[in-house]
Formats: structure tokens, C-alpha cells, sequence
């Protein structure tokens, strides 16, 4: 089949944010240990790193990691994992069921940040706890020193302030799994005050108020009206969570998830314009898709899991071809609504839902997801272009009808570069792709097509074949514009 | 006059729980601190527990006990009553205005349990405390090791723990004497998310969601829809209190008291079963009434007590024969709804309204309603009929309508034994009693009266004359089915 | 013009407490800091307090001193200001973006207190905190001794306990600037919880529920009946505050200034009353204007202040002589409602929008309004009679109709004075005073005129020009019954 994808110059939607290309690392299962931190592993710096894990990290040229949860955070204490490592408490963390050895704490995350080059994004314990110990941490980390907190911190051999910018006001607090989950009011009170007293100390501090935890929440999208009517003053984002699922081994439908994320941030957006409305305010309301992934692999094996262990094998989805080509769809959303979600983190980083996968003691390898993201990341900071697509569609029960391509266009005006991401959700059919873009001086020219494709939907990688899914750069002087089917796809255009 | 109690094998109101014969001991007066703790009482014994105490309590078979409060509970710190006692606190407690010197903390109530034979009740403090200082509670005392908490509980002398399997979310939050008082909007956010956190910890742990302080109270019963409402997926039972008074000296009303309760029960139950319909649940909400019995003696004395002592001579109604016939009453009344209530507790134990009296330093004593508890606590753990009463009644002003007999039938199938628990309300006729229990293989006979009776309806027990009111034993041969006027009366039937 | 002021010996508003003329500390630019306290001025004690500040406070009279906040207590912990002061910690003040060294705590407050001759007034921290934190730091300072608390207070020196009767709950918590801020149902509960708690330690504590922070507030007046709804039993006192200011250098409608005061202080009583009738309650709730003055002049000076120091120089209003015809004309205000308005402090005592100044290492000096607060402080503690004058009004766009003439008398029973306060609004005309009061034994013989005037309302007091602004001593033998233009004036006259 054919796909005519116009555009114009002068026709753009935004400009990506880096932070789009943001990830999360949780206190969950192999996440951290095992994960990013593995004292024994031969390939483990003097700090217990795993230089094999920063080095595929840091090739994801990741801008911000949010730490150190999602549901973990709303039953910790931040004292608990500062100060010298062997007087912090063993803790139970209630959300995972894990024992918490607080190990790894602010101090170990804010270094292997600085490590793999990437900035902190540091979450708020809205569950237990209050204004008094949020502003406490906020002071500890980012006060330059001379009060007892930056000392504190100081003593604890950190001497420069962290100056971590971006601070999530509590996590999913809508849901009721939540340790101390509040209502609407409740949390919107709690939240404009608790970001009241941090812009106090630092009005240049972004926040990100909870929004839904998903768009199947009962309380969407009131919560998200309610929680802003609260806190309109203090935050500058909304945050939106999202996981994705192919429970019923329905491919069509699950190649379809980037329209359910679609819907779901323009909803958002216009809760965020309608109280706007309300408030008479000129503030526009930035979101911040701050979980994001396909998630279902793992979750009959989690329930067998023992509880209160260190580093439990948790939500290890083993990402399939499929999944990848769903996460390049989702990306494609996330580039197409890059001028209102401005940060994006792909749930997780390593081993937990993760595009990393690790063996204690053993090797570490890219799953399939993780190639759309690296592509991603790369090439699609920069303005995003508002295109119609020219192409068949199918009938879906439940997305109605679907066009067979996903895509989004990208322009760079330094490099004089398109970059075409596009994702071919046929099953059958390979797609011609034509790219009509007015007002560019010259020619388009086809400089690379990058491919990411399998016969195989349910294939995988693994520690014994860890390249088994990985793209491939194609010979564009035979079949320059053609999208095999099913397939993940780069077309990178020269202008100049 | 005559009473024919009707009953049939097959109309079985229950089992009832040997958890209704529980008690309560306070952090209050002289309950603990000269009553059942008294470090230099001749007969204590090295951890200063007074043995006479203990074997008054044994003698009870209690088989749970609540602690450590009541209103104590709701401006209590965990936290100063563990560890080494000469490093607790001394506090001010704001309820009963007494000085807590925490020398009796949990470690010596979960002791004192086990020299007793009895399992711990625990109260949360949801008064002035919430999730965190909950949970870390629950952990200290039920975590088996290997936390921060767990290993306190190890270093405090405890090495196994205390696997408290009960616990009550706050104590009589709906009363505005109530130090953090709440709503009952309020209390229900807080008991479910409190009620959350402890169910993440342990599934299994039952909790004890707070009902009505009594049904005069002006919230009741909507009090307890809307706690309910917030916390039905958390809690296992929902609390009843009542206390009884006779200011008006008005025997008649008094002894009917039963009625007053059996109403109270029958309410909340509705309530519960309206919910569970709400909620389209097939959860059945049961009921702990763990505060209840007569109380008002030492009321006028109670104001002329100094404020801000320890061991204050609080609450120590002196039981008059009188009392002891309406606890009769209303031990009956807990067996006969047995079905919805598991749980009850005699409050309190020792000094304080309580069955057994001390004195410091000199002998204590069982008051007149140690006894009927004694005997339902011995024979009333069976299946309790659903029983007819063919028996005059009494017109009330303030009760309407009031048999002359307060009854109820408990079947042993294992001893084959009928036990027939009845109170002569008359305060002038003998009562001929008849059984018609149908069903059973063969004649009952009756093996044993124990009787209940004096003259003098304000006599009672005191130190100089500790065997004043007691039962006696009826030769059966002579007049085997009489209960003289004013009286209470057990009667046990063997079947075989 | 002439104005004739009618009154009568049985006509009595009521008696002026003398805590009218209170006044007020808050941990704020150099009240505290370079303020009363300067370690190293020459005129310093052994304590570090200032010899010539106490001499001026002294002076005043001042019955009364509210601690140590102000927006600065609703993110204040009161344990980092006892104990030894090297041990004390450094901490951020968000209100007032100032570092807190704590150095001056609740003890050298105290201390201060004694030297001055004064009482303090602490106002609880109801922003950040809740129950606990309150009735501690109540029993720390109250309670004699015996506990962990009261002997902590010992062992920082403090043998005796401070006996403070008047406790704030909280402060200005309607205000959205206010850390903690709560909506007028939260605070309610919150101050009512806290409340009852303080009262269960001592009932005869005086507790102050806080009122709107100005008229202006969206939510006056109905916070003043959500809060004293749910107060009504444990609070005493209602707050109100108000500064006034003259942007628009408007004298006419500035020296108006009292009628708003008194408009606010009328619609707070009558909401008082309501609930009262509401609440069947034979109690009358008495008012605690206990932040007051004028208030505008170094607004924009404190924009430019850099943030997190010791000892700004924010609110450092430079008082001239019309501000001091306006504090006269509000203290008038103040004692005409004495019937209700019980407690009134003057924001603040020194250097912040104060009575005094001072200079670092320098002197310190009175300001304008220094000289009306002076004597109605000497002269204003008796019963205030009910007057009506006879005088000229002028037509304000502002305030309708304002008598040249703002009066009020007041009666010394024991003296057998009348002291008659009146400033003359007029900027042109003298006024002839005349005194028609009736029911007094013989007649009225002036014994002094006491005069505050100056052709210049913008001259000002500076250190090189102390008394610049500065009452005299008129000679009655000449004009005996005359206020100048523009001119606060002090008739005393005497009866026998």
C-alpha cells in the first residue's frame, strides 16, 4: 500500500523538549540492585556501578531520571537514605512488599546521574507524610550550606547543593493501591501547599502535580480538574501515567495503543485549558508523561514472588519485536504533542519494565524496546512538524478505524535534516512511503532508512542472543522508501 | 410465675466466639499501676505482676485483652513505652489527666499475657498520630526480624514477635472529648489508609473499625455508614461501646438494661448489612463490642481526684448485687447475637469498672459481677439457640414491654450438655422454669443449679467481706427448676 | 470649628483592659536581631539585650508581648529554639525568605519578658504542625515539673515554668501566603483539635482562634463564622488584623483610617453573635486585635532585600507625623470597643513597622507614633465612657461622611479624672473642644493639655533627629479647650 505524508514548513506543532527522552529508575525489584548497583559485579566501578549498564544508558543519551519512585515513595522517609551507609534503617517498603536495605540512596543516585550524564528528577512522599518533610529534602539537596539540612548534606560529603530542578508533588496519589492515597481535595490541598512552601525557598524549582494514574481511573478526568483548581499556582505540569497491554494476544489492537495515548493527552489538555479558563490566568499547563512502557509480561510471575527480599525479580517484562513497535508508536504520540507534554520518562530503566535487562553477576543486553527509544532520542529533538497522512486505515473493535501508518516528522535546522519516523502496522503489506514537505529551498534527499523488523512478532532478545532483535541500516539505493510490514522505520532526509 | 423456654435443635443462632468473653485493660487509674502491676507487693512476682491478680484473671479465662486504651489511646507515642524502662518518658496523659510514667509499655503486656493466658487486643492511636507511626507499630511488634524496627523490638528483649493478630483503628474517634476527635468523614480517610498500610504488611491481621461511643451518641448510626463507606475493603469489624447507669435508682429500668443493648446490636448490624448492599459485597461486616458494662458509682468521686498523678483512684465502681444481675442481662445479650458479635470486652479488668478489685499493698477480691462473666465465660462457649420465652412481662416507661426472664440456651453437642442462663427480673415472685427443647435424642436432665441471689440489691463484696455476694450451689434434688425473685441463675442440663 | 463631645457618667462602653496595648515580636528583620537583641552593642546586657531598647519598651508600658510570629511561626519548629543555644540549628524561614539561627529562642524571649515587665502571648505553629507539637511545647512551658518535657525545660535552665496564659492557634491561616495555609472548615477542625487538647492541660489557658488577616480577605467574613463554628467551645478570643497604609497620599481619607477599623471590628462582633445565637451558648467571644498598625511605607525597599540572611532590613516603615495622627485616631478606635476588643498588640516593637528604632551599634530612638501609643497606654486603662460629639464632618470618596473630630473619653474612677483623647482631622481649622459630660459631682477642671503637632504631616523622627516629632505640655492658662489642625490631643481633667 501507499502513504503520502504531507507537511509544510511553516505548519509545526513544537519543539521537542530533550526531557522527552526521560527515564525512571524506582526502588523496585533489580531496578537499582542488581540493576544499575551491583557491589560484586566484575563489571562494577569502586562505587558498586555497573559500568556495562551506564554504558547502554548513557548510549539512550538520557536527559532526566525520575527517582526514586512511583509507589515506593509514598512510604519513605528521605532521612533514611542519607548519611554513612551502614547507620541508614532496613526498611519495609509496603508498595512492592521488598525489604528496603536504603543502600542506594540520594547520594548513590545523584552520582551515577553524574555518571551516565543525565539530571535527577526527584519525587515527593505525598502519601505519609507533609510540607515540612518536603521542604526539608528540597532545602537539604539544593541549599548551597549554612543551615543544618545543606550542612547535613555537606557531612554527608556532598559539598555543591545538587540543584535538582524538577520535583514530582507525590506519585499516582488517585490510586487507591496508594499508601496514604488521597482524595482530589485532599491531594490538591496537600500539593499547593507542600508547593507553595518549595517555591517559597525557590520560585526557579518546577513542580509536577499528579494527575491520573491512567484514563481508565474512575476518578478521570475529575481528579485532574480538581487537583489543578488547587494547585494552578504552584505547578507547571500535570503528570500523566500510562502502561500498555496485549493481554488477549490481539495484535492489531495493541499496534493501536499510540491512539489510546493520544486521546488521553488531549483530554488532559483540555482540562488543563478549561481551568485555565476558569482561573482568567495567561499560565499554560505543561504535562509530563512521566510513566510510560508496555507492561503485562511480567505480572502472573510477580504474584509468586516472597515478600520482604532485596532486589525481587519484579515486572521483568521480556519486551517482544511486537512491544517494540508499539513503544515506536507510542513515541511517535509522546513527538506529536510535544508542545504541551514537555518530559516523557520511559517506566523504568533496568530490569523493571525496562529497555535494559541485567544477570546478577552476569552480562547486560538491550531489549527490543529499546532500540525505537535510542532512534528516538537521537534524532527527535527537533521541531516536530504537523503532518496529514494520505493512507488506508482498518477496522479495529476497539479503536475504531486505524490508519496503517503511525508517523511523525521531524525537523532540524541546523543540520538542514527530516527525520520520518514511521511505523508500518500491517500485518500483510509493505508501505510506500512519499514524503511531500512544502517550503523547503531544495530537494529532499533519502540519506538513511533505519529498519526494525522480525517475521517473528513474538521474538525477543535474550543473554544468549541479545542482538536478535536490532535494527538494521538498509541499502537505500534499492528500495529507498519502502516500509516492510510490520516494522519500525527512520527515513532521514538531507535538504540541503 | 412460670417461664417455658422454647428452643430447637436445629434453630442455632451461632457459635458464639470465645472472644466474647474478652476484657480491656487501660492505661487508666489504678487498672495497671496498683492493680495488676505492683512492683512491691508481697505477692508479686519479679516483674512486679501481682500473682493474686493473675490468678483472679486466670481463673476468668480471658481469652483476649485489650490495651492500652481508650482515651488513653488517642495522645499515646508507641515509642515511649518500649525500650528500657528507666529511658521512657514520663508524659502527661490528657484524657484521664494523669502522669503515664510508660514503666508498663507493650514489652510487659504481652508478658503479663502470657502469665495470664490471654492474647493482646492492640489500639492505634488515630487521635493525634496517622499511616507511619501505625505501621511502624505493627512492624515493631509483628515483623520477625531483620529491620530497623523488627531488630529495636530484638534489642528491647523481645526476640520473637509479638504477632498481635488484632488491632482496633483508634479508639471512640467520634466523641468530642477525644483527643483528635474527627469527623466521621474524617476518621473513615484516616482508618482506610491507616487500615491499607497494615493490610499491605499483613493481609491476615484483623482490624477493629471504630463504631458509635454509644447509641446516644447524636451521630449514631449515621456515624457508622459513612465510616464504613471509607472503610469497608479494610476492616473486619466495626466497634460497639455502651455502659450502663442507675442514677435514678430505678431497679426496674436497670434490669432491663439488656433490651438497650440488644437494640444497640441489632442497629449497627443494620447499618453494616445496608453498606455491604451499597457496596455489593459479599463481605459480612462483624462486630466487636469492646467496651461495655455498668458504670456509674464512682462518677461524683472520679471529680475530686488531683490531677497529674500516677495510679489514680479513677473509676472504681464498687458492684452491688444489682449490677451483677444487669451483667447477667447483657452477657446474655452478646450471645444472642453471637451470629454478628465476635468480640466483646468487659471493660475494664482490675480497679478500674472492673470484676476484680485491689487494694495496694493489702488483698484483692472478686466483685459481685466477676461472677455471671465467670460462668458464661465457663459454659456459654457453645451454639446458642434461638429461643421462645413463654414468660409475664413488666410495663416500663422508658423500656415498654419487659419479660420477667432474660434467658439464653447455649448447646455443647461435644459434653451433650444444655446450658440455660436465666435472670429473674421480678423483684418479688419465684420463677418456675420449663424447658421445651426439642430435637434432641433423649430427656435433658438438669445436673446442676448454680444460683446468684441476695436479699439486698445494693449489697456487694469489699475487702473485709470478699465472698459477701457468691454463687452457691442449689441442691437440685429439692426445687430443681426455681429461680428466686431478683436473681440470676445458671442451669445445666445433660442430654445423654 | 467647634466640637462638643456629650457624655455621661452612667453611659459606659466598659473598661479598657490593659491589654489593649499589647504589642507584638516576630521573628523578622532586626525586631529581634539588631533589635532588642544586638550581642555586641555597647549599651548590650550580659545577655546581649539592649539596654536602651528595654528603657523605651519600658516606657510604654506594655502589658503584653505576642511570640515569635506572625507569618514566621507557621514554619517554625519550637524545639530548635530551646535547649543550648550552639546546639540550636540554622534554619531557612520561608515566610520572610531570612536565615534563622534560632539563637533567640522561647527562653531569652522570657527572659526578656521579665525585664521589660512584661507578659508574653506565644502563638502555636498550626501551619506545618498539628497537636502534638502544640500541647508539648504548651507543657514544656507550663507544666512545673516531673515529666520528660517540663524537666527538659529545667535542664535548659529554666527552673520555674513560664505560666503563659495566652496561646495564638495559628496565624493569619487564611492567608494564601501563609506556609501552611488552611481553608476556614480545615483550620476550624485544627484549632478546635488543638484547642481541646491545650484545654484538657489547662483549662484556664486563654486561647485565640485566628480571624480574617484583613476585611479585604475573599473570604471575610464567613471564615470568622466556619472557624468560630467549629472553635466556639475552646476559643476565647478571635483574632483581627489590620495595617493601613497611604499609597495614594490621600490625608483626608488616611486620617479616616479608624472608621475601617471600626466597621471591621463591628461585623466581627455581630458574626460572634451570631454564632452565639446559633449555638444557644451563654458565652461571649471576646476579640484579640493583635496585629495593627500602618503599614506601606517600605514595601518597595523590601523587594531588593537578598534572601536567607540574618537580620534584614525588611519592614523598616519610616513614620511621620500624619502616620502618628492615625495610629492616635486607631487607638481611639480600639478603646471605643473595649467591650470587645480585649486584647490589641501593635505590629511590631522594633524596627519592623515599629514604635522604636534602632541603629546598629548605634542609638535607637522613638517614631512618631511612639507618642500617641505612649499615652493611651498611661492614660487609657479605665472605663470608657460612651460619647457623641456634636462637630463638622467632611465629605470623604471614600468613607462618606467623617467628623473632623475622632474622640474618646475615658473615666478613672479612682483618680477622679477624665482624660479626653481627640484628634483634630482638620488641615486647616483649629477646634474648640467643649465637654459636656453629666452625672459627675462637681465640675470639670482641666489639669492638662498634652499636644502632638507639627505643620509638616511628612516630618519624621531619625536617629540625628529623635524628637523631631515629639509631644508638649500645652499652657492651659491660655487656650485651654483648643486642638490645632492636623493634631492629636490629651485633655485631662479632674473631677474633685
Amino acid at each position: 500500500m501507499k502513504c503520502t505524508v504531507h507537511a509544510s514548513k511553516n505548519f509545526v506543532i513544537g519543539t521537542a523538549d530533550k526531557r522527552l527522552f526521560s527515564s525512571f529508575v524506582e526502588q523496585l525489584g533489580r531496578c537499582v540492585y542488581g540493576g544499575l548497583y551491583e557491589k560484586d559485579h566484575p563489571l562494577s566501578d569502586e562505587d558498586g556501578l555497573r559500568s556495562d549498564v551506564i554504558k547502554l544508558v548513557k548510549d539512550l543519551d538520557i536527559p532526566m531520571v525520575r527517582f526514586p519512585g512511583g509507589n515506593y515513595v509514598s512510604n519513605h522517609r528521605w532521612e533514611d537514605s542519607v548519611g554513612p551507609i551502614d547507620e541508614r534503617p532496613v526498611r519495609l517498603d509496603l508498595a512492592w512488599k521488598a525489604l528496603d536495605p536504603n543502600t542506594f540512596g540520594i547520594k548513590e543516585f545523584i552520582d551515577w546521574c553524574k555518571k551516565v550524564g543525565t539530571e535527577p528528577m526527584m519525587a515527593l512522599n505525598l502519601g505519609t507524610r507533609g510540607i515540612d518533610a518536603a521542604k526539608d529534602l528540597v532545602e537539604y539537596c539544593n541549599h548551597p550550606g549554612g543551615t543544618a539540612l545543606s550542612d547535613l548534606r555537606k557531612s554527608h560529603g556532598s559539598e555543591a547543593p545538587y540543584n535538582i530542578k524538577m520535583w514530582c508533588l507525590g506519585n499516582e496519589m488517585d490510586g487507591p493501591w496508594q499508601v496514604g492515597h488521597k482524595t482530589a481535595d485532599e491531594y490538591g490541598r496537600l500539593a499547593a501547599e507542600v508547593g507553595k512552601a518549595i517555591k517559597l525557598f525557590d520560585p526557579s524549582l518546577e513542580l509536577v502535580a499528579c494527575g491520573s494514574s491512567n484514563s481508565d481511573m474512575p476518578t478521570f478526568p475529575s481528579w485532574e480538574e480538581t487537583v489543578l483548581e488547587h494547585t494552578w499556582e504552584v505547578a507547571d505540569y500535570l503528570s500523566l501515567h500510562m502502561y500498555f497491554r496485549n493481554d488477549e494476544d490481539d495484535t492489531e489492537t495493541f499496534l493501536a495503543s499510540s491512539k489510546k495515548m493520544d486521546q488521553f493527552i488531549e483530554t488532559v489538555v483540555h482540562v488543563c485549558d478549561y481551568v485555565q479558563a476558569k482561573k482568567r490566568s495567561k499560565k499554560t499547563m505543561y504535562l509530563s508523561f512521566d510513566e510510560w512502557n508496555v507492561w503485562f509480561h511480567s505480572n502472573e510471575q510477580d504474584k509468586t514472588e516472597p515478600k520482604w527480599n532485596v532486589g525481587k525479580h519484579l515486572l521483568e517484562d521480556v519486551y517482544t519485536f511486537e512491544d517494540a513497535l508499539v513503544v515506536g508508536c507510542l513515541l511517535n504520540s509522546l513527538l506529536r504533542h510535544c508542545d504541551r507534554v514537555k518530559v516523557a520518562c520511559l517506566a523504568q530503566l533496568v530490569n523493571v519494565i525496562a529497555p535494559i535487562m541485567t544477570e546478577e553477576g552476569g552480562p547486560s543486553w538491550a531489549q527490543t524496546i529499546y532500540w525505537p527509544f535510542y532512534y528516538a532520542s537521537k534524532y527527535g529533538r527537533g521541531e516536530v512538524l504537523d503532518i496529514r497522512l494520505d493512507v488506508p486505515t482498518y477496522k479495529n473493535h476497539h479503536y475504531g478505524e486505524v490508519p496503517y501508518a503511525d508517523a511523525v516528522l521531524v525537523y532540524h535546522a541546523e543540520e538542514q535534516e527530516l527525520d520520518l519516523f514511521v511505523v508500518n502496522r500491517s500485518l500483510d503489506e509493505t508501505m510506500e512511503i512519499s514524503l511531500d514537505a512544502i517550503g523547503f529551498p531544495t530537494q529532499l534527499k533519502l540519506i538513511e532508512h533505519i529498519l526494525l523488523h522480525h517475521t517473528d512478532l513474538k521474538a525477543s532478545n535474550d543473554r544468549d542472543n541479545p542482538e536478535h532483535i536490532k535494527p538494521v541500516v538498509m541499502d537505500i539505493t534499492r528500495e529507498p522508501y519502502k516500509a516492510p510490514r510490520q516494522s519500525w522505520n527512520l527515513f532521514r532526509f538531507s535538504i540541503s
